[in-house]
């Protein structure tokens, strides 16, 4: 299936070929939300792409486009890409004038996602024993690019996020997410009620992160299926739901503010995924 | 002291004022670095200033500009402000055009911190029983900023950063930081080197986190005097600098990415914190 990268590059003399228009369109919000593609940009996120390409993970690779002097050093992951896939190449001036000075790192993709149909179908393929965040009403895409990194750096199994969450495949999330955002399965819509209801229904222990949860989280010990709810920062997670989940409290110092959330999923998955055995053995 | 918040107001009518040139010079870069003055904004991160300022901690109030529907709210506020700092007052128009449409939330303060003379005289300062973060080549605002709120929510008594570390004061670092950059004592400056000689002196045990380190995070138990050492993103904390100190490692997933260097902050200091009695009792 390999093929000599040279061979199948796609010169690009015009940055306004309707070719690379996808991304000639991308500055930033213009494909977050419109059908499900998305721009992946540099060698680490383009890799995890194909990776999840390749493991089955409900991603497309489309198009492909290189800046001339990326080629040879991105050669290895040129070869993994499907010969349908389109490979253009364009000079530097054509890619800065195509895509936005700076805007780019030399390698850019246009992905697609198929998500799964439904939150069931999707819970319906994870194992077991099964590790999950499910993040609720987070707006801000540092947040969901580091909730995704966390969740990739302890071994997680999929996230689930709620409608008004923003969308991980956006760039900045992918971004920050270090590729996590194409590596950890996830799945998004419904309302918060919705995700507690399925995950309950699937057997798992829901456990809330709040400043004010009743169990520390240092005496905390999951059983086989966990989900870890993080809620937005400032409101939390709403009292009705907090009500109907066992709730767990970062312990902290009194009288201070409390964590950003993002670092709240980093601490409560350490904690976790090492009593999952998720993590490297002591 | 206290004084009736309305006689103080000085109503700037012109955007151009010189009285308030600090503030419509103040995008972004201006300050930062510009002997010790910096711009904080926001209720909380103004709270934050006044707070240290009267608990001695080497800052100073300067000059105060707000919007004025937003005086009301902040009356409590206006009345511990120094007689001597004043506190200007003007109309969204004025305000915009003076600093920038939505570069501002209303409340804008100039500071000006007074770092400790030396390292060591800063050192000096602090408890018998002592936990710092000393931070190295950190050069991103958002990661100083996390740190510092980190530091902030697990009880720590200073940070210390050395020379290549961005400012803990430039304007999105507060931000960040939700104030901690003004809670938090600091000192910043010198080499690497430095700061491990004279943590080491003052009797601090110095643990470098490091994906590479030989002690596993879960089974460390502090001393009396800590240093959490946290090094850059990437290259991470240099080989000559990690044989001298000892090492912790968090614990993850096998084969992943590493973690952000906040949240690497952030899970090492809940779990020494905890240890060293720095977070509520369980």
């Amino acid at each position: 299936m390999t093929m000599d990268p040279q061979r199948r590059l796609v010169p690009i003399a015009d940055p306004a070929d309707p070719r690379i228009a996808e991304f000639t369109q991308m500055r930033d919000r213009d494909l977050a939300g419109r059908g499900d593609r998305f721009i992946a940009e540099g060698r680490v996120v383009l890799q995890a792409l194909l990776d999840a390409e390749g493991a089955g993970r409900r991603f497309v690779l489309e198009k492909l486009l290189l800046l001339e002097n990326r080629v040879e050093g991105a050669s290895d992951l040129i070869a993994r890409v499907d010969p349908d896939c389109p490979v253009y190449v364009a000079g530097r001036d054509v890619l800065d004038a195509a895509v936005g000075f700076a805007m780019h790192r030399g390698i850019l993709a246009v992905g697609r996602h198929l998500p799964a149909p439904t939150l069931a179908e999707f819970l319906d393929t994870l194992p077991d024993q099964a590790l999950v965040v499910a993040a609720c009403g987070i707006a801000n895409h540092d947040n969901i690019g580091g909730i995704f990194r966390n969740a990739g750096v302890f071994g997680a199994d999929a996230v689930v996020l709620d409608g008004s969450c923003c969308d991980p495949l956006y760039r900045k999330a992918i971004r920050v997410s270090v590729g996590a955002a194409l590596r950890v399965p996830f799945c998004r819509g419904g309302s918060i009620a919705d995700l507690v209801g399925s995950l309950a229904v699937h057997g798992f222990e829901i456990a809330g992160l709040s400043p004010r949860g009743t169990a520390p989280l240092a005496s905390f010990r999951p059983g086989r299926r966990l989900a870890l709810l993080a809620g937005t920062e400032g409101e939390g997670l709403p009292a009705d739901i907090l009500d109907r989940v066992s709730t767990l409290r970062i312990e902290q110092a009194p009288g201070m503010d409390s964590l950003n959330v993002a670092t709240a999923s980093g601490i409560a998955l350490w904690h976790v995924a090492s009593s999952m055995g998720r993590t490297e053995a002591l």
